[in-house]
């Protein structure tokens, strides 16, 4: 069998799902969404005790949207109850938005290859085959742990995989790999179950002046700190470079050669990294673990192509959270529409626009707080 | 002694801050702030334990200035590092913009009258004399309870002068009067404390459907209601007309003439109105508590009188949250500007434009959520 449309957008998630309802309600219908899991699979993995580090609150009908909206009339704070969604939270939102814009979506398929012809892009699982002119990577990042080449990392277990940290059964002290948001949330966590940790990191956002929430760390997470610092130690200065498998447990190598032990599994919050997956990876240019993009979010490499969500940069700025990156869907709408002659829904365009979900120029984007 | 300005703003507050700097960063720089007390006079007032119902957050780089920020380019939440600072830490942001864009205030200045002449407004203290063409009121409203027409009202303790909840010493079951975001925060704090309460009210935010903060309860309270609903007794139906003096204690007359008995003082949680200010009532026609305004937010019987703050309602929406109210600074500049002949700073005004704080129309404004 083949399914066609204009647009293929892998992932549905927040990326794919906000950037198919954007597609959909300024003219482009059609569109197929294909996720190899659920809507907002990678939510649903989240471990129980993670929510989210951006505050939301249903002001939307005042032109400021939920931060963790992805459209401009949606509100997960209000859907959910709750300021700060959990994954299952902000996966039922997600499912709940689809459902109501009625987005054309294959769940439970598992896309194993991706080719490039001069009719567009194949999409090819186990059974089925997915052709489209344009194709929109949505992937998000959390299925993609990066290991940030430390030697041996595969021995640690990376914070996706913590799950529920109550059935963490180690007495011992954690020694957590890395000091931004995921492992001061992992150190927290454990706290939170009387479970003491070591952020062994170079660089931690505690230490940042910087107000963007990508850089330093979050006022949730600072709070949350301050609440459980006496159960946290913080090891600057060390970048580990080596995990060895040790009689007692594990030996950490930092670049100073230095040796610290760990009895439990090191944790590793070193990041994620889409573009390390082997469906995409052949699709962009890679730099610093990190696709390279067009002014239009568009592949170097490939025509058509498009990335949408947390790995996006644009001049410096990383557009790692939904309030960041929902801003490029309707560019890269009008950018397509462009293309194909479409017309679009210039009232939704100018709607996004008003709910400042079009940003076309990040020149202008520094986060520096007067106060 | 007389102090000359083009624009007179009394009150330095949230509203009459924001205004000062909107002003001076537009262009319109020959302005005169007046307080009786400090800057943010209010907030320093608020009982310790109540906090901002809006998360405040550092997404101003991002085009989503943090909902309690009174400029485009500031956050309270990043200045406290708190997701929702209390009034005082409210106020030690307020100072700290005063102080960053050099404005000129006089504080613990008390007006006494004010008039208004053919060469302009007069507001007298007991030593100075302050003139001024234009006269903005920013009185905000905590300073000014309203008893919604409760006769014997006086008897009660209004929210605003509860204070230290710890320091209640009565161990009987508190009587709330009033059923929105004040009345909850009057029971939740005093479960905090171990202390009883029945809420009694004819509607209540917490039945209410509405995504508008101002109708519905906010989520931030709704969450800490869930926490302490084992302590808080609601009793829906109920319109307290009058309060009488017992021996026992006080007893509450509602409008089908049930009466319930309370031994400690009850709590009004009835609400604000600056309107009731003896010192501005005159320059104001009356509209259901409210002062009437026109599209610009002047009043309808004195010239270039205008009002910003929560007292401000458009269409039929309450401008009761700094978000909403702040909208509106830009636009009473632009109305100045355009009456003298002065040249905005343009750039500027786009760039309030562009951060959603100049809202010249609120016929658009509904708050209905999709989800």
């Amino acid at each position: 069998m083949m399914n066609n449309a204009l647009v293929t957008i892998l992932g549905a998630g927040a990326a794919g799902i906000g950037m198919a309802t954007t597609l959909k309600r300024l003219g482009i219908e059609d569109i197929q969404v294909i996720d190899k899991g659920q809507v907002g699979a990678s939510f649903r993995k989240w471990p129980s005790s993670t929510h989210f580090i951006s505050p939301s609150f249903n002001t939307n009908g005042f032109g400021f949207p939920d931060l963790n909206a992805i459209t401009p009339d949606t509100s997960p704070g209000y859907f959910s109850n709750n300021e700060h969604p959990s994954g299952k939270m902000y996966a039922a939102y997600l499912t709940e938005v689809a459902q109501h814009f009625n987005l054309p979506i294959y769940t439970n398929e598992e896309i194993k290859e991706i080719l490039y012809t001069k009719d567009g892009y194949l999409l090819a699982s186990n059974h089925e085959v997915y052709k489209s002119k344009y194709l929109i990577i949505a992937l998000g990042d959390f299925h993609f742990p990066n290991i940030n080449g430390i030697k041996g990392g595969e021995l640690g277990i990376h914070y996706t995989g913590l799950g529920d940290y109550s059935k963490l059964t180690d007495t011992d002290t954690y020694a957590i790999i890395g000091g931004n948001e995921s492992g001061f949330d992992a150190a927290i966590n454990l706290a939170k179950n009387k479970k003491k940790s070591i952020i062994y990191t170079d660089s931690t956002g505690i230490d940042s002046t910087s107000s963007d929430p990508s850089l330093g760390l979050s006022i949730y997470t600072r709070n949350r700190y301050e609440e459980f610092k006496d159960w946290i130690q913080i090891q600057r200065g060390v970048r580990i470079q080596n995990i060895i498998k040790s009689e007692q447990g594990y030996q950490m190598v930092d670049s100073n050669n230095n040796i610290y032990h760990s009895i439990a599994q090191p944790i590793l919050a070193t990041g994620f990294a889409t573009i390390q997956s082997p469906l995409i990876k052949h699709l962009f240019e890679e730099s610093n673990q990190r696709p390279v993009l067009n002014h239009i979010d568009e592949s170097t490499i490939y025509p058509n192509l498009f990335m949408v969500g947390p790995q996006v940069e644009h001049e410096g700025v990383i557009l790692c959270y939904i309030y960041k990156y929902r801003q490029r869907f309707a560019v890269i709408a009008d950018e397509i529409a462009a293309r194909e002659n479409i017309d679009l829904d210039q009232d939704m365009l100018q709607y996004y626009i008003d709910n400042q979900m079009y940003l076309d120029d990040l020149s202008d984007c520094g986060t520096d707080c007067v106060c």
